[in-house]
């Protein structure tokens, strides 16, 4: 069956009516990001999909969940990135389905249904969070991938503050003063990091009945490290950074059962350990977006354990994930990866060429000047990794204004201890937890 | 009745037990802010109660609704503004009822109910949207009064253009790209001007389907000028730099019906007008909050007709508006003025002195470098006006970094085209408008 056209009267302002090749790309994260930038220079038609209408910095979202920067920020418009680029579009809509043997997708826009054919797909849909198979956690415990996550956190946080200050029951002022990061990953220990800054030095002197400073923060990981995929030494610095701050590390530690305001931790000698928390962050485990699942049970593609879709080494069928961690860089990488055999393939060079993943790095920052830093064979904690994290993040932070205006807020929060964006709206706002 | 201490274990870190007279503001705005600020110098302990967490620079809101400004850089933390004032609680809650009889009041916190013991009170709770008495007209129209209003509209707005953007009826499309701004003082004329900005630079190139400058904007206002207030000469200067950007204006024209994307105008002359319009804001009346008719009631105190509490000319008995424009500077005064009231008649002078309002004048930016000013007895439109704009604007702004962090944005916005806030959330991340 013949490609549906993407829509008869679809306007492409470049005046380059002879393009025909389609390129769907579906998610707007590093993957799609980096897939449709590649594409710039191949001579194809793109529509790029995504459920929200941003691109998302994902890895800055602790620093939006703790005040420091805005949602914009991290999170530019995504037409406003490809404004230039004539023969692009943008579609803010769900895809519910792919059908390969038609060529087509499904999507859902507003309510209304729309089918958008194409003629090469790049599937780039990221990682949600995953509970493993605890599902009933999620309410409890917040996730940290999108941006109303890290909204929804943000007035979590600032607004136990707010309660425990009005709290004269000392048992329940402590639970509002706990916070249960869950996970020891990059994000699990900036989020660790962070709280504690805030507690000790963003809010100090604001409060007159609580010393926000004897937060309560544990970080539990169920591994015997953190940041495990950093090597030993800096998963030992990080640990002893972190504590020296005042964080309590659980290492082989897992979580046994949760309830609101509660949870239960089993550690490896089967002792347990219960945390009354008003607040908890789950960092502990992502898995692909289902669309991948689906797709590979209608072409018959396997899944690794993750559910992530196993590629062939050149990503032709689709960009996705395969035994490499679910991180930005590998999106990035394998984004243009796909877009360029797509280029190649246009050519007529059919040869395939795998994707090598070069691994730039992990980074993780523990508190303000101090940081864990992998990048090549450079392996640097304390102020060298800040440093590092610092001249990575505003290369890698999407437009000029977005560098200059996280730089601005950086300084702001790092040197000075101020945080932005402390405004406690929605159901918030009034001093009543929204459901 | 001897008041009720505010709480026996109430902890005033600054170490002045000594300090007896209580002082109670209500409301975080202006006025109680610049009361605040001005009971430093005198001996006395001060607790700030407000329903958020933030002072709000009201005039500034529509530039997060049109996604300028981010919620922090208008709504810095109470609590952080006053760190350093020892003698001085922030309380967050909303309060139900005061009790002038006993000195006390009542306020409920995160559900809970308390009683709060004053010596003196100051009541600075601002004012609502008023729809005079077309209560099912708030539905349609949003008010422009709190951060939540703005953030309500700055998602409406931008969500107006994304489903425009893939809507194929021509009709509904028109709808969606229609913005009626109700009320044409400075609010208004600021909302409608910037509406014609965003369409007009703001979101060039960003779609396909649609010209984003092709969107109408609509302002109606009742009396036969626009920013009334601030002479003839401006009103005129305001209404033709609007036109010239594109913005209808409807003067002596009254909205007489309203419903689900459909509003109803009348003329002087009889004749009436029915504008679709997806996108409606309300900026045509304010009325004061309930708390003063309702202390008025209990204390035989005389209201206007706005609802405002007529106070005695030394604004003694309580800080409200008067014959006096409801504005930000009324407000700082008016709050600054019952503090030294208070500071006087414990030195023992209690002779009475009236409170002089200093007009230091009106703004409202039309464009980006054209605003009309009245600022003392210079009335300047354009260019110039704008400058006196940006002047007074950035040195009433809280705290430093609010400053030049809005300056940093105003050069984005104003010199180069680009929105920060564009991100969509919440229910209208993934293309359903929220209920």
């Amino acid at each position: 069956m013949k490609p549906t056209p993407l829509k008869e009267n679809w306007n492409f302002p470049s005046g380059e009516p002879d393009i025909r090749h389609h390129v769907v790309i579906i998610g707007s994260g590093f993957g799609g990001l980096f897939a449709a930038r590649a594409l710039r220079r191949v001579r194809v038609r793109v529509t790029l999909i995504d459920r929200t209408n941003h691109h998302l910095f994902q890895p800055l979202l602790y620093q939006v969940a703790t005040g420091i920067l805005s949602e914009g920020q991290i999170a530019p418009a995504t037409r406003d990135i490809f404004r230039n680029y004539d023969s692009m579009h943008v579609v803010v809509g769900e895809v519910q389905q792919i059908i390969p043997d038609e060529h087509t997708i499904e999507v859902s826009q507003f309510g209304g249904p729309r089918t958008i054919g194409y003629d090469s797909l790049i599937v780039a849909c990221g990682s949600n969070t995953t509970y493993f198979g605890h599902d009933d956690y999620r309410k409890n415990a917040s996730g940290m991938k999108s941006l109303d996550d890290a909204l929804f956190l943000r007035s979590k946080i600032f607004g136990a503050f707010e309660r425990a200050e009005a709290e004269e029951d000392e048992e329940r002022r402590a639970e509002l003063m706990t916070f249960v990061v869950i996970g020891g990953g990059p994000t699990g220990v900036e989020m660790a990091g962070q709280l504690k800054e805030l507690s000790r030095r963003a809010l100090r002197c604001n409060y007159r009945q609580i010393n926000p400073a004897s937060a309560r923060v544990v970080l539990i990981e169920g591994t015997d490290r953190l940041v495990a995929s950093m090597g030993e030494r800096l998963s030992r610095i990080a640990a002893r950074d972190l504590s020296r701050m005042g964080v309590e590390i659980h290492l082989h530690a897992m979580v046994t059962a949760m309830q609101d305001r509660v949870v239960e931790i089993t550690r490896a000698d089967g002792s347990t350990l219960r945390i009354d928390a008003a607040t908890m962050v789950w960092t502990a485990g992502t898995e692909a977006s289902p669309l991948g699942a689906e797709l590979a049970a209608r072409t018959g593609v396997d899944l690794d354990r993750a559910g992530r879709v196993r590629v062939a080494p050149d990503c032709s069928l689709l960009m996705a994930l395969d035994d490499l961690p679910g991180v930005a860089e590998v999106a990035m990488q394998s984004g243009a990866h796909a877009a360029h055999t797509i280029g190649r393939r246009l050519k007529g060079d059919d040869a395939m060429r795998a994707f090598h993943y070069h691994d730039l790095g992990t980074l993780a920052v523990i508190s303000r000047f101090r940081a864990c830093a992998k990048v090549g064979p450079i392996k640097v904690g304390g102020l060298p990794g800040w440093l590092l994290w610092l001249v990575v993040h505003v290369t890698f932070l999407t437009g000029f204004k977005n560098r200059v205006g996280a730089m601005a807020r950086w300084a702001v929060s790092f040197i000075g201890r101020g945080r932005y964006e402390r405004a406690l709206t929605g159901g918030w706002a009034s001093g009543s937890e929204p459901s």
